[in-house]
């Protein structure tokens, strides 16, 4: 069976995100005062053959953990759904 | 009223996507020959001010198009939802 899992990684708040202060700065001076914060992270799409969700989820967070994300500086979210046949995911 | 937008922008499909397919490469060789594709997106999550949740979801829309995402090479999607008053979302 096929999944597609999203892993969302982002930097732990106590984190200075020089990107995402850039962006904030960018809008403001583009006259949208009304932005109060901006974050940059990155996702990573994943499509995985697995025999269960549960097996993908299991995997997805292993890799999350110890590949995709620094635990020191970064916290991530992981979404796992089983991927359709007609869908083309990784758009 | 307070809003989190987050704007997940994905380089198109035709795009090559050397991030991800180096990420696959590494998986791959550390033995995860289950993975089958690999896409590296950014996801930006703002904190607004807006009267609405109609209206944030305008403005969000508005600079993912013009501002975040570039519409030649990268296509994005929007989700946005009110922020309840003791989240602290932004980690």
């Amino acid at each position: 069976m096929k999944y597609q899992a999203s892993v969302k990684v982002m930097l732990k708040a106590s984190v200075l995100d020089p990107q995402g202060s850039a962006l904030e700065r960018a809008l403001a001076s583009m006259g949208h005062k009304n932005v109060l914060a901006v974050r940059v992270g990155k996702i990573i799409e994943l499509i995985l053959e697995s025999p269960s969700l549960e097996e993908a989820q299991r995997e997805a967070s292993q890799w999350a953990d110890n590949i995709l994300a620094n635990p020191n500086m970064e916290s991530f979210t992981i979404s796992v759904k089983e991927l359709k046949l007609d869908e083309d995911s990784l758009k």
